[in-house]
């Protein structure tokens, strides 16, 4: 302790002068600082039209460039300000990047995002109207609690986040529905949360009872066996890798996870009352956990992962062969889901036909005008959630 | 959905390299990777004695620095990997970053933590002993909860951070006390969880009934009521501004938090039962708000911050002249708190000396060895939480 607190306060009040380090001047017309600014950055800002500004400090750069699905060049201010404004973005949440002389960095005006297996910038376009299904609203809200446990697989401390709806501490004696939830490749058990917003969206869903109150639980996709490495998928080029999950993450599941989580909260413990589902890497995961694990999930979802799989559907031996006997898979799965947004193609549609005509039942969902995106799996979320345990 | 996992994956596997993008070759020696790194990352390592190495790749740059503390070049190879091998740092945690050709950014390598008010890089240097109180160990776990809720004092929603102790969902009649604890200048609520391991030091705490099982609550130190404006202090060069807290954030703590975490958990709702206590201005900041409310706290803690001001201690004026009836304030406060580092000065024992010599009581604690940093902060708590509510 310096002691001086105080004296820095009278210090900071005379002064009083406004000095905000990556605000840079205000922003011009209608152009909004992003929602995922750090505390008092003005760039990067958002037009009504979804156009977006960007503005970097940077004197001595030979050359800036943004990284926001493709590759911009900046401009130098004569103040060594460098700026872009790039043409309409698709709505909804997107990383990107910053190249300094060649270096892909994180805008020092952006909170940071872990994707593409590491700390990202994101910027988040804001709907004209239907995004308030993941604002927080004067609705009951749910809690995430992060819990640490014990692996035995892994012989490590693993960390996951827990929704719990609204009611849990009140209603001590209700007992819960889960749903298992993974992020994507080259994310973690914080994608959902924090870019995902799923307690807004459960809580927004629960307080219209259109879901059922219902705990749902993120885990890190990634797993490894002591001597076990990760593999790397190497990623577009400056993105860096994706970390590879192997088969381990499941057997984590399955033999850690939901043991810990039925001991620890009141959940139903039967397939009933359990459902798996993720996106992209985690959708595959979710459909070879869930399909491989009939015993503890009947429902099952893949956003923009998972699914029938691209190069021909064959039921006899996709997935070991559980779809060789569609009556009985239909019988035991309450709910197999997939979905996508039409700009990223349409594998949910495509499953969903290829599962059709080898008598599976399914059911899907697109989302209009997003991509293989944030905003694609919040709405895939609407949807698939109230579609569970009924 | 593109409906490729499953080709993505076989792909993978067939591929079966071992790309790792900020691996940049092994770690040399005894070069330990930082525990703070992205998965896979090599460096920023640590050695043995606590000399740190730093790589970047930046071909195309013309200067790379290191800004720890202070700032060092750092060195071209003829690949275009920079490195620097910096001297034995102080341990514990440090905030860190990279200036490629002038602009200060995070290192790719490192996870991102909230301080300086900005996203920043971080590293951890271990200790050789004496650092297992805020590991994760093999003892009930408690939770830590986000919790949102909405301030009529600023008009907004807000999120704060609710540990809970290990028993709290099964002792389900008991009634815990409540100690808030608050970031420093730049930081914000997660600091405390991420940065301070609030939640493994008291599992452990707790686990060897050192501490009694309590609530901790950490917000957001920053509040406006609509149209305030944020102040912002200048930062040292490059560092970017600290935000300055208005006493905005006293109103909603005493008007919104408290009551919301009075209704919303199992606490004992009196001041006997309440503590609180921060860091650098969230040390300043409990002794503003303690102090000015001790009908609502017994205890006041703060953490190279607070204390009795450096420029000559008056009991008749500080603080509103709380201290003026000695005999009176010891009778009311159970516990008068402040500590600091020992490479950061004395202000904890200036404090206390100051206050003897005023006939008040209380206690201070020296952390040696550190600095105006998290390990400072993550002892400090370990030393304080036994003292409350008993």
């Amino acid at each position: 302790m310096d002691g001086g607190y105080i004296e820095h306060m009278h210090r900071a009040w005379l002064v009083a002068i406004l000095v905000c380090w990556p605000c840079w001047g205000q922003t011009a017309g209608d152009c909004k600082p992003s929602t995922l600014n750090i505390p008092g950055a003005q760039y990067p800002c958002v037009y009504q039209n979804n156009r977006v500004a960007f503005r970097l400090m940077a004197p001595e750069a030979k050359k800036v460039q943004l990284r926001l699905g493709r590759v911009y060049d900046m401009e130098r201010g004569p103040d060594g300000i460098w700026s872009t404004t790039i043409p309409p973005q698709v709505v909804g949440f997107h990383y990107y990047y910053l190249i300094v002389d060649g270096v892909q960095v994180n805008d020092p005006a952006s909170e940071s995002f872990f994707g593409v297996n590491r700390e990202s910038s994101g910027i988040e376009i804001p709907e004209a109207s239907g995004g308030e299904y993941y604002q927080a609203k004067d609705v009951p809200h749910g809690e995430v609690r992060s819990r640490w446990y014990f692996s035995k697989i892994t012989q490590g401390w693993r960390r996951c986040y827990v929704y719990t709806p609204p009611d849990y501490d009140t209603n001590v004696k209700a007992r819960y529905s889960v749903l298992y939830l993974q992020h994507g490749g080259g994310e973690d058990e914080t994608g959902w949360v924090i870019q995902g917003r799923v307690n807004f969206i459960l809580d927004n869903l629960i307080a219209a009872k259109t879901a059922k109150p219902m705990i749902v639980v993120m885990d890190k996709g990634y797993a490894l066996k002591p001597g076990e490495k990760m593999n790397w998928l190497p990623g577009a080029p400056g993105e860096g890798p994706r970390a590879m999950a192997s088969g381990t993450f499941g057997e984590v599941m399955i033999n850690d996870l939901i043991p810990m989580l039925d001991r620890t909260y009141r959940t139903i413990p039967n397939r009933e009352n359990r459902a798996v589902a993720g996106l992209s890497m985690g959708g595959g995961q979710a459909f070879q956990i869930g399909l491989s694990n009939l015993d503890k999930f009947a429902y099952v979802g893949g956003l923009s992962g998972g699914g029938a799989g691209r190069g021909g559907f064959d039921p006899k031996t996709a997935y070991n062969g559980v779809f060789a006997d569609a009556a009985g898979l239909n019988k035991k799965i309450k709910l197999l889901y997939m979905s996508n947004g039409t700009e990223e193609g349409s594998g949910a549609r495509t499953s969903y036909e290829a599962f059709k005509k080898a008598g599976i039942n399914s059911v899907y969902f697109e989302s209009p005008g997003t991509a293989h995106e944030w905003l694609t799996w919040r709405r895939s979320l609407y949807d698939f959630a109230p579609r569970l345990f009924k």
